[in-house]
């Protein structure tokens, strides 16, 4: 089993984002750390067809309501932003460039990233928000425009997602515990339990 | 508040058979009791499109694997019935007509079909499954078989899912606490910590 959790999320999903706020402290506590692997939903959509959550009848105006109670419940800060969901394309890309050289940088930009679209309302679609993320944390601004366009970055973000789903990935967020999924900020608690027991 | 929980559920869903087996628990606790509410999930999958969770692609095998894994931690006995999932139209029926005179066999009639279903793979699309199971707690087996065909339990039973559908219902288990709507067997111990502080 590996050390490392695999954490797989949209940038557009808020379960993702309350996933991202304790992942880290629940591995930690077992002495484990996570992979944080951002992805594009709209990928899964295309193969085996589905909406984001909040778009669906029935089920987007509960969830709605729910990832709100949700957050408030584990002390949360949550705003629903003004452009949702999104298209987190330029976040991935900028991402698994950032990864490549600076793995710590890189889960540090994606969580700046998450807070400043569920938090402070910044539209994660634009670029220029995505740039002023990367450039707060001392990354090269000029750098990140150029490695976005980049085909070996499409092209690395096009197969980070191809293995996401052939590794099952459905949903925003997943977890992996070695060959273990789990699926939904719901299950963090089972992750935990996981962790501390061995699985059962 | 009502001091009643609501308990929808399809007798087909097996999230609905693992909080069938918690929910009174959790209500009592908390001196609440609950009014279990069978309904046809394909009322709502008429009405907003949808499929059964098991046969939806990566979806489908994923929660294959969650909820025998769900029954596990919480030490229920589950086991996938051949002839899965079904239509529980002649159970929800007898349901409805019996809850009209004696509530509390009704619901330990439910539990035995939830049961005989997920334990001993009874087929619970068959009338005879669902004859013995009441019979079986001493109910009238001839008066059932005829009320399942009367108009006026057919009638009920129709009004019942329009009202779960118009409360806003959509997936097996829902549980209102109040107004409150929680969904899914993973939200069970949110609402044990609901009835403990009143919300938040």
């Amino acid at each position: 089993m590996s050390d490392s959790l695999d954490f797989y999320f949209d940038f557009s999903s808020p379960y993702g984002y309350l996933a991202s706020e304790r992942i880290d402290g629940i591995a930690t506590k077992h002495g484990r750390s996570v992979t944080w692997r951002p992805m594009l939903l709209g990928a899964v959509f295309q193969k085996i067809g589905g909406s984001p959550l909040v778009n669906q009848p029935m089920k987007g105006p509960y969830t709605q309501h729910d990832m709100l109670r949700s957050a408030r419940l584990h002390g949360i800060v949550f705003n629903v932003p003004d452009n949702f969901p999104v298209n987190s394309i330029a976040a991935c890309r900028a991402y698994y460039w950032l990864v490549e050289s600076d793995a710590a940088t890189a889960r540090d930009f994606a969580q700046a990233l998450y807070r400043g679209y569920f938090v402070e309302n910044r539209d994660l679609s634009q670029p220029e928000t995505v740039i002023a993320a990367a450039k707060a944390l001392g990354v090269d601004g000029d750098a990140l425009v150029a490695a976005v366009q980049d085909q070996a970055i499409k092209d690395r973000l096009r197969a980070e997602n191809d293995a996401a789903i052939e590794r099952g990935v459905f949903g925003s967020p997943t977890v992996f515990v070695g060959d273990e999924m789990f699926w939904g900020h719901d299950r963090l608690e089972m992750i935990d339990r996981w962790l501390e027991t061995g699985g059962w």
